[in-house]
């Protein structure tokens, strides 16, 4: 059995519930909140900043050439090309570059990339990649679910959203970070591998709390979102 | 004016909602649940392994051998002193070591110990010190508040609890944080000011999250619950 | 007073010293033992993997997607095209890529990439900055004044060494370094760019020993070369 | 076998000449050049400072609280205490306190200081140990090896140092990174083993190296040592 089937497996009840998520069937049917939409839009562009920075941790980890190579390409995909895209996209949402440049993340934004970012920084090229796999994977599967939806991939505001996740492209990247799970996983003592399940998990869980934050526009409790000045 | 009046003004509206928060109220006065206290009191366990680990990150970023020396000592002294005693108060509350050590973090400890682990070991000293300041700052004021109400330090269960953090001991942890603050922060440009304001903000928010999670034994929402086996 | 104007006044008798090391003398007038010159093609194949990785750093350190971008940039750049020329280059003298892969780091190499790996990990941008600074630097001045040398572009061996260095591409990166390095430590308070000086400095030191080792082919002392199989 | 033996075994050639290094003799039967001691001993107070960094990013590194507790304690008391002891044996040299903190490192310090600065914030806790080993235990056996000399451990200036080394509370540190060394290494595929022998191999090359530094009193080549006024 793969290590990333025994991952799928694990985690298969969140994962449905994940895929099952109203915001990510709205994606589908085309009803989503337009406004919502919006937030979720500024939130993953912050999300995917520190995203790529686990990617450059990547890079530092990894001891061949040929890992360091990929995980460069995709960190410089992700900022060179990915985000001028993300920028483009959330124009026809009346987003502006300077509204992006000046966001703040939200709590679960900030909670889910500093947990891969510190997970990363502190572990093995194994745990980089058991934190950012379940972003990958589940995007490229919800992807491909909602693009079979007839007329989903045809939506004005959210086709294109569907197009990019089922894309080739982004199946490619999905499949080498499964492949580069199970490559690295090999031959590790149990008690590592439990370790790795741990990561997957918990980012596949805040998988979920970001899809319902983008659901509730959900900034800080109370107070904390009075306007201090910083 | 001293920088940390800066933070601490700039901060007040959330300071204060920290502090009348009902989990903290509820211990002023007795009435807080005990279900929830007891889940606060495994899930600070938790928090309080990886506050320690940034002692450790600040140890590593200081330049001098005496910031070094006190950060070790912190260090040394809340995993071999600290933990022993709320191990100890644990057990009056039938916490099991056995309990502690299987724990799981919920998702507000995650965020907010692995915000202030990644905001350190990618920042300054600077940083380090803005990140866990607003934890043994706040504590040691709500000590001293709490400890003003008559009777309160008295109470059988949460009166050792209101004793600690108004100890002055604990206060001269605050204040050695405190002074180091502002010492560090001196003579830097203000935009690296506004970068510690903003970090300072963050754990201040976290810290009211936390109140609301033990308040609420919040853990993962929906089917992240479920118990996977991991 | 641009900063690294001061930089490059503080270490001027190193930096001559550098410039004016019989190996580098010894590309320009074609005069280098090509032994010698094989042994530092190895070695400097080994840098420039540990070289990139301080680019993947940059790219975590930075605070701004544009910096970022061109971190990424650079570090996809040198894994994945210059690379691939050096072992272009390294087999018209007889190297193949098996025995670049299998090759192991020399004190010096260690000792330069590792002093830049951590000084960048522990600090800030600025850090990072200074750390990789005096090798495109000076790499790109030593590339100029030897392609001023009548000949010397187009000796057989050694001329594409000098085309590179001198190329208008690598005096674009160097160009781009020195000016973030004047952008980051805009405001810095005197006992930072103290700092930063000593960082410089001591890479610039590092520079003139590895040139040192590439002439006489240095590896451990004593027994420490004796092959004990690892 | 365990895995300490293997590296005792595959690093035995470098070990032996380490211990029979001129400068290590010259401890043993009182003949070394005092002056050359006097430079060993500033420098080796810098390299403490940095060794004790390990020891915090070891903190770092582990999962449960009984090790984090160790490192914590081995970090404090070098801080702490010995570091004390440090400037006071210095004292006897004419070495100030002042004289101790303006030094600077050799570039073997910063070389052998970075090198397990930076394999440790990269790797695992396996790999702190194997980087914080050769030094713990090599010192205890030569500790051992020169106080079996008749005489030497009275020896008014060296006496102290192989009291030091051979003493009980030395041997129990260099114990607890031996057996530390074996529990982590449990269970980890050859590949990982194999990285961990060469990080193990190159903190015992380091150690020569530092031996050869002493006795040279071995600062930069040529115009490095130029003072720069930095």
């Amino acid at each position: 059995m793969k290590f990333t089937d025994r991952l799928h497996e694990k985690t298969l009840p969140i994962w449905r519930q994940n895929h099952n998520h109203p915001f990510v069937k709205g994606i589908g049917d085309g009803t989503v909140n337009q406004d919502n939409f919006r937030f979720y839009m500024v939130q993953d562009y912050l999300y995917l900043i520190d995203y790529s920075k686990v990617f450059a941790i990547g890079a530092v980890k990894a001891d061949d050439v040929e890992t360091m190579g990929k995980f460069a390409g995709l960190l410089e995909g992700t900022l060179n090309t990915e985000m001028a895209l993300h920028r483009k996209y959330a124009e026809r949402f009346g987003i502006s570059e300077e509204e992006l440049e000046n966001a703040k993340p939200s709590p679960i934004v900030l909670a889910y990339t500093h947990y891969m970012l510190h997970v990363s920084q502190k572990g093995t090229l194994a745990e980089v990649v058991a934190a950012v796999l379940p972003c990958a994977w589940s995007y490229w599967e919800i992807g491909k679910e909602l693009n079979d939806i007839p007329g989903a991939a045809d939506h004005p505001l959210y086709g294109d959203w569907i197009r990019m996740y089922s894309s080739e492209a982004f199946g490619e990247l999905a499949s080498w970070c499964i492949d580069l799970m199970n490559e690295v996983a090999e031959g590790k003592p149990e008690h590592e591998l439990q370790k790795l399940e741990e990561i997957f998990l918990n980012t596949t869980r805040f998988e979920y709390m970001f899809w319902d934050m983008a659901n509730n526009k959900q900034m800080w409790p109370g107070a904390e979102t009075a306007d201090v000045g910083i």
